[in-house]
């Protein structure tokens, strides 16, 4: 369907903002030329002759972005979750990741991940792929056809790991030049971002040369940021100069600024002076609760970086988070900051539903511009699910079937889902 | 099917102990008389004449059980976990349980807990009711009906709880000698476990009388034990001359040994004496990973109960969890073990996909005697499950198979299941 203008009626739920959410009752949800005109409990008489898409009695709410997840690691999600980060990437990660230099074993594999994807939640992500250019570039292509909206990263690697996953400095600059050019307007809704892998992979030189590539194309950056104990005093001994692990990415500037819009994924262990830098700079945090427990690195002070108003959304970081659904990322944030604060920090409270079902829809949203609320102006991305299977939900009112909707729904249950105004299904 | 020998074909795994997976690629596990009769790579001629059920490239393990279940709250699972768990009983759990009074209510209500139960991979439970004698022989009545095996209790509380969900003592007491007697012989597969609800809700007297019924009747016991904090300092309050949680209900004859075998769900907080009196008694430990998270209890060190060689098992929980699956448990026992281990104490090493399988099955099925595993003598209890759809079973061994199905199945994915030799679907 391409028709974008439309009215949606049903049990709306959306975030105003991170601590209000908003919901109404049988309500119309109005999508005008792609964008939210906002949410009525009566229709307005302006919008009398859209068509009535109706969905009484089943909750709709704003598309999810999964701010942080790793496309190719798709395929071997929920193994070696015995490991911890460092280990687990030489075993498992690097040598399935290299088998991506096949564009047919990408184009194969990439598909799977796309259609649970398409099919679940989410509307928007910041994709992972690897460092192979044209595997990336098919990755883009699935996404575009899918109808998602989404920034991809060829991955930049040129040391600390196998032969089979390592480019050379010039070649990973040159490469990934080739690919900006390669992929420039190409695809309407599916973008490209710069993607250092961490800094354990990447050469001061690297560094550099991404850092003025960075600066040419406006370009956005993702990385990994102070997940992992030992990944962390890594990055220590590799960066003597640096005053902690964000230093030393700002160093070459690819930490956030005005005109370098940057997420962070993890941010375990960052320490007050990291912290504050993220808060300078406006950089994002994905907040990934599922891997950092699986991988064994902790638990990030997400409670901190809400109170601080540090921007944050929700990662799935498959693969060292096992699902791929966002709603099982908000369960794990509220479970994972219990824990915290019961055993390590009573000064920071438990996440709450609104709380993480913000940082679901506008917190990682915004990363995208106008995303992830139904207020007026907001991009249309929504998708509408069947609650009825949790027994009576006539006894409920729509913020406590989101808290069950939130801990007991699969991502396969999604009925109809929208970005932009357009109809997926 | 009524039809106890058979043999299935498929890719069979099972505990031998609690350190040691037995896989089988392609074998055959025979099931003689409802018993199993082993595996084997290749079909022993005297079983060449049993029926083969080819379940070839399907993953065949033995059934689940969960240790620890209130049928009654499956209703408004996943719903107040903002709460710790006193305020969560007072506020839902109590107004909840109290609707039970109604048997057509509980028939209701009853049927979808144990319609979920039976198409999933558990094929035994230790239940709680409510306090109300008829409807939990109608809830005992439908689980022998849908063909499971289960310990179920009716409830007994005397104090701290809302008029609407309180007995007096004599009542209490009553009512149980009268349950006992109304089930007496009735369901093969059903039957009656004494279930104190917890030691704030029964006073020294109705716990006296419920000794001498143990003792009479010769009951299992099933309770909770120092699973909060607010319940523990509660308990120790209540019971001033007790050294301990259990010690208090040892005091009445209510805390295992050879003529009262118990089960105790959580143990959050069991203190050195408490954990020492468990293993004299043979209590059965009941894990509860993901309850003890939503309800912020904190995490039990499991890897020292399994070292100390304290029975143990695996329980959802619901509604303290908000997931039925024991696939689920599993997976949240290896992660709070993690943060544990990472956060509080590193002497307690993760525990391991074997154990956590141990735990699923042998571990939680020994409370039922020769129940959770395929070797040679034990109640065949087994499903059959497809994982096809993780794109690439091929690929892996069992043993890692069985890792992502921990991590990835739901319920809903069982697609054959077997109780004492019964074939259910």
């Amino acid at each position: 369907m391409v028709q974008k203008n439309f009215v949606c009626k049903g049990d709306i739920c959306y975030s105003k903002d991170k601590n209000t959410l908003q919901t109404c009752k049988d309500g119309y949800l109005v999508c005008e030329n792609g964008v939210s005109a906002g949410v009525f409990a009566k229709l307005p008489e302006k919008y009398q002759d859209f068509p009535l898409l109706d969905y009484t009695g089943k909750l709709i709410m704003p598309g999810f972005t999964d701010l942080h997840v790793h496309a190719p690691q798709y395929r071997f999600r929920a193994l070696g979750m015995d490991l911890e980060l460092l280990e687990w990437l030489d075993t498992h990660t690097f040598p399935q990741e290299a088998k991506y230099v096949d564009t047919d074993f990408a184009r194969k594999n990439y598909a799977r991940f796309v259609e649970e994807m398409r099919k679940g939640p989410n509307t928007r992500g910041c994709i992972f792929g690897t460092i192979h250019r044209q595997s990336t570039e098919v990755l883009m292509e699935l996404l575009e056809e899918a109808g998602l909206c989404a920034m991809v990263g060829k991955v930049n690697m040129d040391r600390h790991s196998p032969d089979i996953l390592r480019e050379t400095t010039e070649e990973s600059a040159a490469e990934t030049v080739q690919w900006l050019a390669d992929v420039a307007d190409k695809f309407p809704h599916v973008k490209p971002i710069l993607t250092p892998r961490f800094l354990p992979s990447c050469t001061d030189e690297l560094l550099e040369k991404l850092g003025d590539i960075q600066k040419q194309h406006h370009l956005p950056v993702q990385s990994h940021l102070s997940e992992n104990r030992g990944e962390v005093a890594w990055v220590q001994e590799l960066f003597p100069k640096s005053k902690h692990y964000g230093d030393a990415y700002d160093s070459f500037g690819l930490f956030g600024g005005e005109n370098c819009p940057t997420i962070m994924a993890h941010c375990v262990l960052s320490s007050d002076d990291e912290i504050r830098l993220m808060k300078e700079r406006g950089v994002f945090i994905a907040h990934c609760p599922e891997s950092n427990t699986n991988l064994a690195s902790g638990i990030a002070p997400a409670r901190r970086y809400l109170t601080e108003g540090i921007p944050m959304g929700l990662g799935s970081d498959i693969a060292g988070g096992t699902r791929c659904s966002i709603f099982f990322a908000m369960a794990e944030a509220i479970r994972v900051s219990k824990m915290r604060w019961r055993l390590v920090d009573e000064s920071l409270a438990p996440l709450t539903i609104p709380e993480v079902f913000y940082l679901a829809t506008l917190g990682g949203g915004a990363f995208f511009g106008k995303v992830g609320s139904f207020a007026e102006g907001y991009e249309f991305d929504a998708f509408v699910l069947d609650d009825s299977r949790y027994d009576n939900p006539g006894e409920y009112d729509i913020a406590q079937r989101l808290e069950r909707v939130i801990y007991l729904t699969e991502d396969s249950e999604v009925l109809h889902k929208f970005v932009e105004g357009r109809q997926l299904f």
